[in-house]
């Protein structure tokens, strides 16, 4: 067997603690299905102990995902741990990650404990999951900035105890590739059973290095485990993207000649999925996933690269799930082309009667546009699971008028539990007036923290899809709504943020 | 005088050949003058013999920057030397930036020459240009898939022939951080006269290495000039990014011992600017100058980082130009305070006249919304500055309407050369229709590439800022309009679009 590099996705726990980008559980397990399909290693699925809601997550997932390790994040105790193997339960492989605190900073800041104090917790935490189950995990948080020599002492222990995967975070972003990889050299050379555990890598990328600083991890420090995101979601700059350590070790397998279990021909389809569930968009000069990250993926004809790709493109854009044919589907297309397609795109859809649903609205968009691309597609599916969500609010109708000189005027049509509501206001704009008609009823409260429109297509025939941000008491939702009309969009955003604030739900915050 | 790292900042040439972020004339001395503010030490401002209007560019921006160096690129040749040495004649201080690709497959089936060839263009455009010019820099293009003895040859006789300055580009993103340290190092070493020259670093983020690529070329390889552009700008996955590039040397002082020139208050302003002009979003997630960068900056309470913002934070949010009050402005704010608020957020305007007109489109806009935000005021000057453009189409008044079941309608009034005109239309949405009622009058022909909203501030009471990007027989522009009203900021947006597909210019593609 040749040397694998494990992929280790944490885009559902990392990913989604960056502020505004939390999902809901049948958004996770879209999105796990999305990863088991790309063939990734292991599923890093919530936070089991941090609320219900996580644990819900992570069982729902353990529950549903065969291909994939599915592993959750525990703090070192009991009751974490306890938490993270009861909502692990039901997985065909389950893992079990837990941390805790080494750098001075970490521990006296924020542990408020002494070295020895992290040590004994460290161990006998491993210990104790150990029982539980066979793989598992550990982190020491902030690890790139701890004493090595304490550092050394703590993972010989846990390694000892029974951990079988060290990861050593880089968690501020602070590493340099040179000093990463020789960093985890010397921990492994230090460690007399270092050889007993798989070293594994997880940088942020507050300097822009993440992709690189897990490379050298890997080269220099001979790790075999890079812990990274989808699109590079995570806290503040986010974490090491998948999609760039992935392609790196493909494109440059003469160097790092590693064997790789992902599919890449997912990864588009996984970056869209993530993009439209948070709202977080990707910029076009994004690597791999960005709309112009291929000359010839970019709508705009260029001669010189054309004529000979390979001079200016070192991978291949159809690799990665870019197809060069974007008009897919029209009036005429029927049931089972919709369906060919929404595999091509790698949705997979619960049941039949969801596949049905979603073709009822795509006919319904056909009559209103004459081409359909993916992008629709997605769009449609996407906005399809948000009704997943138990529904207070739906929405029924909107009308809505402005003129230069008056204020503009919205007024709605929408159920509450069921019943139609009428609400009607004026605004800045008809988008505000829009949402201010449905606020005459709801009363929520709610901040609005972020409001975008993300045009999917070129041209404004196409279906606008708009995502609103809403914060509460300290929850963050983020609600998706799609229609040719912005301001239904926008409407229908609205509703679905609303619904999301209704389901409840606390947490502790993690990091690493 | 402690080790200097030059910056030089290549968005207004490499940035501006991505796709869809082309800029006019007046938007490049904008982003010049911000530049200069950021105390840049070089400004590629274009390729002068490409185009007309890119040599106007090129002598505008020379005739008006006074701290930074100036630089054209030339290909290898007599006349784009020439006129590159014509447009920089205004410059305090000139560069000319000449290149000739050197990879074989590059030689072969782009430039169709033999290796001898291109030796002897190389080194004559050198001499050439060492006439006109005394700092001249020379890249061999692709030269990171060069074969090494040939490009030894060639830099030895470039650096014989005057050249004072050897940029060494990874031109496709494929190198990573050890090899392409180690492939500088190696070319300084070999060559006998390498110490007669500064030598420079230009990568690509292909694979998402574009940062670290750059900088293990200034420590390893001893390169002191990084070739970098603001928000990562440029073709596929863009450049190095100046933000990035420049807060690793300074967050890591430790490591790489080397001075900077660059004021980094103005980062911030500059990267909106640039995302502003170009349309061209920067993701949440982006390091430095995303909106999630810094974790107390994303309006969002976090406990834990506030306590102890050193535990997660390794730079400080203000050091970059992000200020914690975002709410600066009202009703009753008087011109100073707006002039002086314009200032802290390094716009600069071309005249009083300038200023005045801004003030009273502030004014305007804040009868219309209580709170004025930082981000309203730059939407507000952006939209002032698309209106320098000599305007064939202005805006006058739109109304529109839309109700679930019919269609949506939209008539607007406009100007062409000064009269008013009248167009009406039905069309998918709202925006939709108001754009197809332009088109009534205009039949453009235009194809739309982009339609993007970017939400400047949290609540949909804000200024609603609309891209437009227009492709028509090749050319690409991007037009901007903001207004509280989404779909009156569309139409300006649209009407800017086609004032700037009216000025004609053709170019020559570069790549570097």
């Amino acid at each position: 067997m040749a040397d694998k590099l494990i992929i280790f996705d944490t885009t559902l726990r990392d990913g989604e603690q960056s502020p505004g980008a939390s999902m809901t559980r049948d958004e996770k397990l879209r999105i796990a299905r999305q990863l088991e399909r790309l063939k990734v290693d292991v599923i890093e699925a919530g936070f089991a102990a941090s609320s219900n809601g996580d644990f819900d997550a992570v069982q729902l997932i353990a529950n549903n995902i065969k291909d994939s390790t599915v592993c959750s994040l525990a703090r070192a105790n009991d009751r974490d741990i306890s938490r993270a193997a009861e909502a692990l339960k039901g997985a065909q492989q389950a893992r079990i990650h837990t941390f805790i605190a080494t750098s001075a900073l970490h521990m006296e800041k924020k542990l408020r404990m002494t070295p020895d104090q992290v040590f004994e917790q460290a161990k006998q935490s491993v210990r104790f999951a150990r029982n539980l189950v066979s793989d598992i995990e550990f982190s020491p948080e902030d690890g790139y900035r701890s004493d090595v020599d304490f550092l050394c002492r703590v993972i010989e222990a846990v390694i000892h105890e029974g951990a079988t995967t060290i990861n050593v975070p880089d968690t501020v972003g602070y590493a340099i590739p040179e000093l990463y990889g020789n960093f985890i050299k010397t921990l492994r050379e230090r460690i007399p059973n270092s050889d007993k555990a798989i070293w594994s890598v997880h940088c942020h990328n507050d300097l822009g290095m993440a992709v690189a600083n897990s490379l050298a991890g890997v080269k220099i420090g001979g790790a075999r485990q890079v812990e990274c995101t989808i699109n590079g979601l995570g806290e503040r700059a986010g974490n090491c993207s998948l999609e760039e350590v992935v392609m790196a070790v493909k494109t440059r397998k003469d160097y790092f000649g590693l064997e790789l279990g992902i599919d890449t021909h997912h990864i588009l389809a996984a970056s869209r999925m993530v993009s439209q569930t948070t709202g977080f968009v990707v910029q076009p000069n994004k690597a791999v996933v960005g709309a112009n990250a291929f000359a010839h993926a970019s709508g705009i004809h260029q001669d010189g690269v054309l004529k000979a790709r390979d001079t200016y493109e070192i991978m291949r854009a159809e690799d990665v799930g870019w197809t060069a044919n974007k008009i897919v589907l029209g009036k005429l297309s029927g049931r089972n082309a919709f369906k060919q397609r929404l595999q091509e795109l790698g949705v997979q859809m619960e049941s039949e009667v969801d596949v049905n649903a979603a073709f009822a609205r795509f006919k319904e968009l056909a009559d209103r546009k004459s081409e359909i691309f993916d992008e629709d597609i997605l769009a449609l599916v996407s906005d399809e699971s948000v009704t997943h969500v138990k529904e207070q609010y739906g929405f029924v109708s909107l009308s809505q008028h402005s003129e230069t000189g008056e204020r503009p005027t919205a007024s709605i049509v929408f159920t509450v539990d069921g019943l139609e509501v009428k609400g009607a206001s004026e605004g800045n704009g008809p988008v505000d007036a829009s949402l201010k008609a449905i606020e005459t009823h709801v009363k929520s409260g709610a901040e609005m923290v972020l409001y975008s429109v993300n045009a999917i297509s070129g041209s404004t025939e196409s279906q606008g899809e708009v995502t609103v941000r809403l914060q509460n008491s300290g929850r963050v939702v983020n609600g998706v709504g799609s229609d040719p009309d912005i301001v239904v969009a926008s409407a229908k955003a609205y509703l679905s943020a609303l619904n999301k604030l209704h389901s409840k739900a606390d947490r502790v915050a993690a990091q690493g």
